[in-house]
């Protein structure tokens, strides 16, 4: 939850609370245990909430609508700061009963493989927060997450990368490589090749020094 | 990994394996693990592949290019199955190295919360696997209207570029052109603009050609 930037989580009638294993696997983040809220049931814990998801292994809709994570996180982040809102995960075993699916307004099913469902709840819960904090990030900014590689010298211009063609291409007619009457195909190959790359102008430098080395004569 | 559909699993250079505590946890999905590859070195675990994505806690575009778990996803099912893909996840500790780094195509960043970063390997490859899963399935339902450029052969594999690049490397030394002491700098800048240059076979081969020819002594 805290990697994801969640923090208010509560846990109703915990068997044990709080519990030592809990506190040395939270490592860092125990101060999420140290503030977590504690209901005797899940009506007091959802007490305030105006949306509520439950977490579910049903993949059919049936009496509640059922959303994919994404869709579920995009609905409750659209809703934020607005309204309060849950996501209810059931018992590892068990998940949750008739009775707490009663209080959800709609469901979330992670699409686990056919063969194998048994998605844990550690699992599952990391996917919802980091489905909520993936839906956060696009409403909070415009900037994307994806970024281009960073170039350290601007990009090569169209004259830059035909002097290094045409130093490449002769070096390569010289070596007998290229024929020099029809080398037409090999050299539309290897200039279609290095315009894929991109190349930047060190790059290009780079290049022309390794083709200037590799063909001067020892 | 099983839960959202995926199977090939290869470890590097496990300090042990099998282990009865991996077996034990791997619970339904202990055949993963026991048909797991097991490699001396990440060269070896990738040889076949021909899109390499490294996780990375870096989140600034530097010499790669930084994915987000859903574009990642997305640009790897996008070349499944014609293109053997891999996610490659390092040590939960020290994470991949710069020579690991040196062997990918581009970098996947889990947007961590700025306050709590430590997101540990098995939550991430959990996120990773859901998105691969998330990506395959809209596939499943709708056909996409971009195309990638048509390549004239297949896109060569790890091996196949790590051949070139140690051809290169061993012509540039010859040549003098790389000192043979420290040519760390260089060689990455050699191996990164070749990698985006996203070569196919037929092209490996050319340059392969190329530089016999263009350090062949007259």
């Amino acid at each position: 939850m805290k990697t994801m930037g969640l923090h208010d989580l509560a846990l109703v009638a915990p068997k044990a609370f709080p519990h030592a294993d809990a506190t040395a696997r939270a490592a860092g983040a125990d101060d999420l245990l140290v503030s977590a809220r504690i209901s005797e049931d899940l009506n007091s814990a959802i007490a305030d909430c105006q949306y509520v998801v439950g977490a579910s292994a049903r993949t059919r809709a049936g009496r509640w609508p059922i959303l994919d994570p994404r869709t579920a996180a995009e609905t409750i982040v659209a809703r934020l700061p607005a309204e309060q809102c849950a996501i209810v995960m059931g018992p590892e075993q068990s998940g949750l009963t008739n009775a707490d699916l009663a209080r959800c307004h709609a469901l979330v099913n992670i699409p686990t493989a056919p063969e194998y469902r048994s998605l844990n709840i550690a699992m599952a819960v990391q996917v919802l927060c980091y489905e909520l904090r993936m839906a956060a990030l696009a409403r909070a900014s415009s900037e994307p997450l994806s970024q281009p590689a960073h170039h350290e010298a601007p990009p090569a211009t169209a004259e830059e990368i035909e002097g290094f063609q045409v130093q490449l291409e002769n070096a390569l007619v010289e070596s007998g490589f290229l024929h020099p009457s029809h080398p037409t195909e090999l050299k539309r190959k290897l200039r279609r090749l290095f315009l894929r790359a991109g190349l930047d102008r060190k790059e290009i430098n780079i290049l022309r020094g390794a083709i200037a080395s590799l063909g001067k004569k020892p």
